[in-house]
Parts: structure tokens; C-alpha cells; sequence
């Protein structure tokens, strides 16, 4: 038989990774309660039609699809074919498949928003943390399920939302030991205002396509690409001058002002950002000005940010968002304008990995492992483990008794700091010989003195 | 545009309900951790070849299918004709279809220590938390989504594991106020041993069957069943005389050991009977032994559990598990035995509900809501919001200064429990006005006193 395989681009997670993700996650999850959100879980699989056409033709090819069942069974034949010749004239791929799994939460939750809406309380304030699954090609840090972590705010066009999205961003990050993280800001409007000021606002997407590239490709080659869509010296010059501005925030503003002050969408975007960025600041979040910012997802229509983490490990971004006018729109329910971060879970993971900012306690299983010297013994043992695990202190009776050796090295491998040896003779006095596995440290103690030991030396 | 529904037998999660689901499943998996369970995760898909054929025929049926990637796009026709014939003719769905979702915790935990056990320290303790997806005609109470709960360790013979199982049983409802279940003990070598004193073994699955249903048709039927199966009179009379057993559990293993003590089967499953349900009786365990319960999974090899829930509600079975003996060996790695037990979380739930156990608090979402009276007095309010997150109080500010009444009836909806109120006045005297929403009573702090006020009044 062969050795059972996983899908390709999938994982198991053990104890130990399951155990960190839960910390990161947790942590992530107070923060979010604290300021109001509450959870979300939508299915994992969704009907057809409600993802398809939603994340352009190239994440349409990612969507896994789910197949009607019963179609792979031969007794269905002509059902089968039916279905076949359906997808094949390029008709309607329903006969094959109705429902896919999920590729990423922000189209569930417009869906949620437009099912529920007659029901839900505006500003309606949610957070979710569920796997997605895309069929991309795997490759080093690139997998087939993975976990997104939103957080959004429908129902209020108050600039307080960004200001407390960027507030949240701040304090999970510094609960995690991150404070040197920073939260670029840009708004979607100046890239509007920069496309009207040098062309017209039908340039939108190629100029915002073509900053987005900057990070990767540089200021030289965006002037490539820009000349190659169709753009004359005078345009990329304009737009030469927008990347090239810098400085302090209010000498950005100031630049910013001269350039795209003459366009209404230029003057809404500059207040905006002017006032959000200050308070921010005042906050004590690391929130800067980041024209070069453009976010490739058109449903952005306002602000837009970015978390970068810090210079310190090589990662860039590990999370973004932005304000979005229409979202449930999409789904035939407009009107609802929203906001919303996303926090790339798997990246700060690593990023937490790489620093070794995971507490040691978090990772930690089982803290105590009674040895298993026979019935008699063993029957002694399980009373005072008992009481142990009511205090929540994890703790193990070895199930046979075999060897020390044998006990003793389950112990190490599954990385438990203490054992704990009641024998014959420890029977008869009524005692519990402990040790400290690291440290070599020992401390024979009456039973009762188990119920406040605390296991820290 | 059609209003976007969710796909037949799946559901939204409201914040309310996946916060009670947590306070369930957190009681949960605190008493696995206190008892040395690590979690394991194991991706949503598998492959096909893992998941068919382990559930009987009428399962593989309810497996959800995954279309292999591009199959529904009309310019891969000859690929996807192709991969129709080869399904037509019966051969090879793989053309088709080559993973599959999880249709339980079992076989991917299995398929997990085929896949790892070189790696692995035996005995190896897991539990596992995650939903699983069924093709089941959607009906009240059954949906095509749901969690399981498995708690298991693998590699070790010992009954300590089953009276372990047992006493995190009894935790786990004691914790959740349900210490009136019961907890049903039988041995699937009594079952043989049956099979073997009125007929042969060969016989023990129609038996178990018969004896499955007892429950639900009654004795009558049960042996009309087992007469239509071709069993004899006196064969009948055997089961009847088995399914009679009663009184105390030294007066049920009194008669088992007259009926079935001459079989070496029934020798073992009597003597590890015995021993088990004593210790878990002496553990405050309500564990009974229950000779007419038979567990329909086949990989059962051993002592076979059932929890029910409290007499006091109409919900029967809620949860139960065995002892295996080979459970890996499907996938090339025999011999790890193994016993596990497994929670139905959704059943659970409906009895916390139904007799209303959930604390309060668990399903508890924002607690405090400071009015937006304007800009300078929402700055004012800002700095005092911060200051209760960071004490870990969910709270919130509106983010509009629209009319009170507006205000008033957000919080009464969110079922925020205080009001918070900082006008002109109150930033003159750095105070702030907190009204409890359901007694009526208000008080009027200075600032600093909101950093201790505890929320209780």
C-alpha cells in the first residue's frame, strides 16, 4: 500500500505550530473584541456564482470548484454527459459544478451583508478568521489553504473608523513585540486626482498598475511601462514628481498640495489624509504618508494602507486594507460604504518565528509526567494527577509501566519540564519526588504540598 | 440582481453564536490540555484515495468532491472529455476529481499517523476541532457543515487511556453543568462472544446490528429482524437472555459471565469490563455498562463508549467513541492501536441552550458605548475609550454625532449593557456620565475613576 500523500500545497499542523498560531491569533482576537468587533464565520463553501467574476479572470482559474455529486458515478451516466456537454458548448457550467470553496473572506462578508442587511445593526462592526484556499501553484511560503484575518466596519463613512482600524493595527502589533511595524497611508482619490491632473481619470488603472510595481521594479522601469501604455514625457513627468515627493509629513501635504490641489478628488483626498494621519500619530501609531501606495483591488475608493513589518526581517507587507463605497454592492445591495484591514496571519507568523518573539509558554504542552512504576503505584499517582489537572496544570501518567529509560525519554522528546516519581516507599510516606528535567533540580514534597506547588524553578 | 443565498445545508454564524461555540469549545479543550492532548489541524482536503472506501458505500456517496482544476473551462475540452469517458466507463474519477473534504476526524487522523509515525512519540495524544463537510439531504438539526471534537491517543494499550477518556468525559460536562449524563460502557469482544456462543463470530455483524437498533424498534422487532436473517429459535432465545441482563454491575457481569464466560472473548471483555467501569465509578464518573450498546463503525476492536445527555432533555446520544486496534494499518502502518472519544459539539450546544447553561458573559460583546456628542467632545471621549480597551473592556465609541435617540437605540440593539456620556460640561469638570442601560442607574465619575471602575453594577 502506498504511503498515504496530502494534496499538494496543504499542511498538517502539530501540536506545537497549532498551539503559536492559537497565541498569535488569540491576541489578535482581544484586540478586535476590545474595540467592539464581534466574530463572523461564513461557510467554507459558497454558491458558484457568488465568487466567480468577483476576483478578476485570473482568480476565477483559482476558485475550487465543487462537484455536484453524484457525477462522478458511472451508474449516472447520461446525467454525467448531459452536464458534460453543457460545460463543453461553454453554456453553463452548473450542470458540473454549484458551489466552490471560498478564496478569500471579503466576498463572503458582502454576501453576509447582503443576505442580513434588513437584520443588521449599522455601523455593523465584524471581525473573521477562517481558512481560504486558492488552487495556485504551491511553491516555498505559498499554500492552498491558508488563514485570512480580517477586520471591517460597514455602515459609516466616519473618518473615527480608520482611525481606530489603525489603532487596533498598533496595539496588536505591539502585543505581539512588534512596535517598530509601520502603517503606510495613501487614498485611493489622490491616485484619482494624479490621473486627472496628467491625463483623465480613465488612466486610473494603468497609472495605479504601474505604481504598484514600484517596490519591485523601480522608478525606472514604472516610466517604462507608462511611456509603453501610451503616455507622453509631460504625463510621466507629472507623475515622476508625485513619486519623488517626500519629506515631512507636512512638507508631503505641501508638495502634494501644489501638485493636486487643483483637482476636487486631490483636495478631499489631502484633508482627509492630513487629518487622519495626524491623529493617528497621536496615538502613538507609526502611521506616514505613502503616495507610492496603490493597492491593486479596485473596490478601494477612499483611504488605503499597508502594514509593513519591521526593517529588522526581510518581509515587507503583513497586512493591508482600505475604504471600500460599495462592496455589498455586488450583490444587488448598495449603499453600505465600509472599511477594513486584513492582517496577513501566516506572515507575521513567521516574522514572529524568525525574531523568536513567540513566548516560551505558548508552545507549551504537557508540564508534568507522572512515572508509571506499577498497579499500586500508578493508583497513588493518578489521585495526585487528578487533582493537578484541576488546577489546570497539564500533566500525564505514563500508561505502562516499562523502564525509567523509556518513560523518561517520552518525557524529553515531548518536551516536558517536570517528572514526577511516587514509589513504594514514597507511598508509605505519603510523598512525591519531583524533578526539574533541565535543570537536574530535585524536591521531595508531602502530597499535599502539590496542590500549591507552582511549577516555575 | 438575485439576492445571493448560501448553498443548501450551510450556515452563517452570527457573533453571538460563535461566541457561545468558543465558551464551549474552550471548556472543551481546557480539560484536553490539562490531560497532556496536544491539537492537531489537518487540511480541509484530502485525497480522494484517502477519504473512499473507509465509510461504506452509502458514505463514499456523501463525499464532497473537489473538480480537478480547469475541467470546467470549455477550451479544455479534449482534457475534460477525456477525463469523462474514463469516469463513464467506471475506471479512474481521478481524470475528474483526485481530492476530497473531510468527512470526518478519523480517517485524516489516521491518515496522519500513517503519514508521520517515524516522526512521532508514542503514545501520541491528540485532539482535533475542526468542521467536516457531508453531502446529507439537509433537514432540521442535520447540515452540510458541522464541527467535530475527537480527543485520541494512539500506541498504547493500557485501559489507564479508557478511564483517562472517561474522567475528561466527566470534566468536560461537570464543567458545562450537565453532571447528570451518563456514560455507557460495553466491550466489542462481549459482542463476539455473543456471536460465538449462539451461532459463530462470522455472525457478529448482523447481530450488531440487530442489537444497533434496539433504541429506536424495540425488542420485538430487533428479533423479528435477526429471525429474518436466518437465526434460530434458540440462537434468538441467547441475544434475548444477553439484552435482558439488568440489575447492579455486579449483578449484570454475574449473568454475562453465566452466558458468555465459557468464550476466551468474553473472558477478557468481562475482566476489562469490571475493572474499567470500578475505577471510573471510583473517578465520580457516571459510567454504567451497557451490553445492548453495539457502535456501528467496524474498526471498534475493544471497550465501546456512548455518552448520553441528562434525562431532563430529549437529545439522546452526544457523543461516544472505542478502542481500535488498527486504524493506521488502512494506510500500510499497522499495529498502533489506539481508543478515542468523540464530542457532537452541535448537540451540545442545543442542550446548553435548551436549558439555558450558557453563562451570560460567554456570548457578551460590547460593554460599554461613549456617545458621540461632536468633535471636541468625541476627542475627550476617544482618550477615555482607549484607556478601558487597554484595560481589556470591549468598548466603543459611536462613530457619528447623529441624535441621541439614534445613539440610544445602537447600544439597546448590540445589547451593550452602559453608556458612557461626556458633553461640554463633563469636559469642563473632566467627568463622565455612565448610565447602566437596564437598571436605569447613572453615576457621574471624574475620568481617572473610569481606569478601576469595575463594570458590574
Amino acid at each position: 500500500m502506498a504511503k498515504p500523500s496530502l494534496p499538494p500545497g496543504t499542511r498538517d499542523f502539530s501540536a506545537e505550530v497549532v498551539r503559536k498560531r492559537n497565541y498569535l491569533l488569540n491576541s489578535i482576537r482581544a484586540v478586535f473584541e476590545s474595540y467592539g468587533f464581534g466574530p463572523l464565520e461564513t461557510p467554507a463553501m459558497e454558491q458558484l456564482d457568488t465568487l466567480m467574476g468577483k476576483y478578476g479572470e485570473e482568480g476565477d482559474k483559482l476558485i475550487f470548484k465543487i462537484l455536484n455529486n453524484g457525477l462522478d458515478n458511472p451508474e449516472k451516466e447520461k446525467q454525467t454527459r448531459e452536464a458534460l456537454e453543457y460545460v463543453l458548448k461553454g453554456k453553463n457550467s452548473k450542470d458540473l459544478t454549484e458551489r466552490a470553496l471560498r478564496y478569500d473572506l471579503t466576498i463572503p462578508f458582502a454576501r453576509y451583508v447582503a443576505t442580513w442587511h434588513q437584520q443588521l445593526t449599522l455601523p455593523f462592526k465584524r471581525y473573521q478568521i477562517q481558512p481560504v484556499w486558492r488552487a495556485d501553484r504551491p511553491q516555498r511560503g505559498r499554500y492552498r489553504e491558508f488563514y485570512q484575518c480580517d477586520v471591517d466596519v460597514v455602515g459609516s463613512r466616519s473618518l473615527l473608523n480608520e482611525l481606530e482600524l489603525g489603532c487596533i493595527c498598533h496595539a496588536v502589533l505591539t502585543k505581539l513585540h512588534l512596535p517598530d511595524y509601520s502603517l503606510r497611508v495613501n487614498h485611493r482619490q489622490l491616485l484619482v486626482a494624479l490621473a486627472a491632473a496628467c491625463a483623465d481619470r480613465s488612466q486610473l488603472g494603468i497609472i495605479s498598475n504601474a505604481i504598484d510595481k514600484l517596490d519591485k521594479i523601480g522608478l525606472e522601469k514604472v516610466k517604462q511601462e507608462l511611456a509603453h501604455k501610451g503616455l507622453t514625457t509631460e504625463q510621466i513627468d507629472i507623475i515622476t514628481a508625485y513619486l519623488n515627493v517626500s519629506g515631512s509629513l507636512s512638507q508631503q501635504l505641501e508638495q502634494l498640495e501644489a501638485l493636486l490641489g487643483q483637482q476636487p478628488e486631490g483636495v478631499i483626498a489631502l484633508k482627509e489624509l492630513r487629518q487622519l494621519i495626524l491623529e493617528l500619530q497621536e496615538q502613538q501609531v507609526n502611521a506616514i504618508l505613502d503616495p507610492t501606495l496603490a493597492r491593486g483591488l479596485n473596490y478601494y475608493t477612499g483611504t488605503i494602507f499597508e502594514i509593513k513589518a519591521p526593517a529588522r526581517v526581510q518581509m515587507g507587507s503583513i497586512g493591508g486594507g482600505g475604504r471600500y463605497d460599495d462592496l455589498s454592492g455586488l450583490f444587488g445591495v448598495p449603499g453600505i460604504p465600509g472599511v477594513g484591514l486584513s492582517f496577513g496571519v501566516d506572515r507575521i507568523y513567521d516574522v514572529l518565528e524568525e525574531l523568536q518573539l513567540f513566548p516560551q509558554e505558548s508552545a507549551q504542552g504537557t508540564k508534568v509526567l507522572f512515572f508509571n512504576l506499577g498497579v499500586e503505584e500508578s493508583r497513588a499517582a493518578f489521585a495526585q494527577l487528578q487533582a493537578l489537572r484541576e488546577r489546570g496544570i497539564a500533566s500525564e501518567l505514563y500508561p505502562e509501566s516499562v523502564k525509567f529509560d523509556k518513560q523518561f525519554k517520552y518525557a524529553e522528546k515531548r518536551n516536558i519540564s517536570y517528572i514526577a516519581i511516587i514509589g513504594k516507599e514514597e507511598i508509605a510516606q505519603q510523598q512525591v519526588n519531583i524533578k526539574n528535567i533541565r535543570s537536574g533540580e530535585q524536591r521531595t514534597l508531602p502530597w499535599k504540598e502539590l496542590m500549591t506547588l507552582s511549577f516555575t524553578w
